[in-house]
């Protein structure tokens, strides 16, 4: 069954720093004209960085849109003409102090296949060496480790809702079940 | 630590038939005064509906903010007013045709932490009475069936990019295993 949506036109609503949003319209395989509302997003990495012991970085911060403080693996959003592996590589020094070395993809997600075009690459590495935390000068994060089996457990009991987290646990447990990491 | 983000202004830069966007402005703990653009969702739902033989039902659709076909967990989301449990039962519904039965709650998602107030809230049910599939008129899905291992399988695969659908396997594998579903 052909299923693809064509576009008619695009229209910018909204510019932002970070974020844009477009009022398209598209043609339905029936022909049907529809309207989509899209964010478009530069994408971003998750990075899972394990230590000696078996415990990966994850960090604590605020997260605005919910008003609440959340625990997550490491992550961060492209600059413009970034590949994904530069961008993980940049990032896990900024938020956790220490480089990542023998790094692995492990997958990619789209957070909201709904109507937002952002793509999160997923990475796993090695604990490297220690270089010094550098936040931006609006990012608050506290740095906490945790076992793979320690997080499935918060996991479970609910107090985890980041969709990048689960989606990583899941895979980096079935990939270490399978050997592949 | 304390690292509230206290809201100073609030202006709506788009107001649509499903997304909002907000520019707003927010004093950091340390008194800074931020920019941060935000959307604003309604909330929604995923649905793991399991049949007699341990097979969970999955929808292949169109995602047009990728252009590309997906295979996701039915979900949905919230109309005005609709608490989630409502929401759920009328999508499991709409998108596969049957109704669910003993739906338990299974958890919540935050696609989007940095930026989206979406909700996604979980459930799992059992496969209930058929009662036919009613889509809406932009909506085209094929539902398809696979085991619990099947799925995680794909995931591994990178087939799955979906971040609903990697964290309810995670929470479904992790509570099966603990006997809790």
């Amino acid at each position: 069954m052909d299923m693809e949506e064509k576009t008619l036109t695009k229209e910018y609503v909204f510019e932002g720093k970070i974020l844009n949003m477009r009022k398209d319209t598209a043609q339905m395989p029936d022909g049907m004209v529809v309207d989509r509302e899209v964010v478009e997003h530069p994408g971003g990495v998750g990075i899972a960085l394990e230590d000696e012991e078996g415990r990966f970085c994850f960090v604590r911060q605020w997260r605005y849109a919910h008003g609440e403080v959340t625990l997550e693996f490491p992550a961060g959003k492209k600059e413009a003409g970034e590949d994904a592996l530069t961008t993980a590589k940049r990032e896990i020094v900024e938020e956790t102090g220490y480089e990542g070395k023998d790094f692995v993809y492990l997958g990619k997600m789209y957070p909201t296949p709904a109507y937002d075009t952002e793509v999160v690459t997923f990475y796993y590495a090695k604990q490297g060496n220690f270089k010094g935390q550098h936040l931006d000068a609006d990012e608050y994060i506290n740095v906490e480790r945790y076992t793979l089996d320690e997080m499935i457990e918060q996991c479970v009991k609910g107090e985890i809702p980041d969709a990048k987290t689960m989606s990583m646990v899941l895979l980096i447990k079935a990939k270490k079940e399978r050997g592949e990491l």
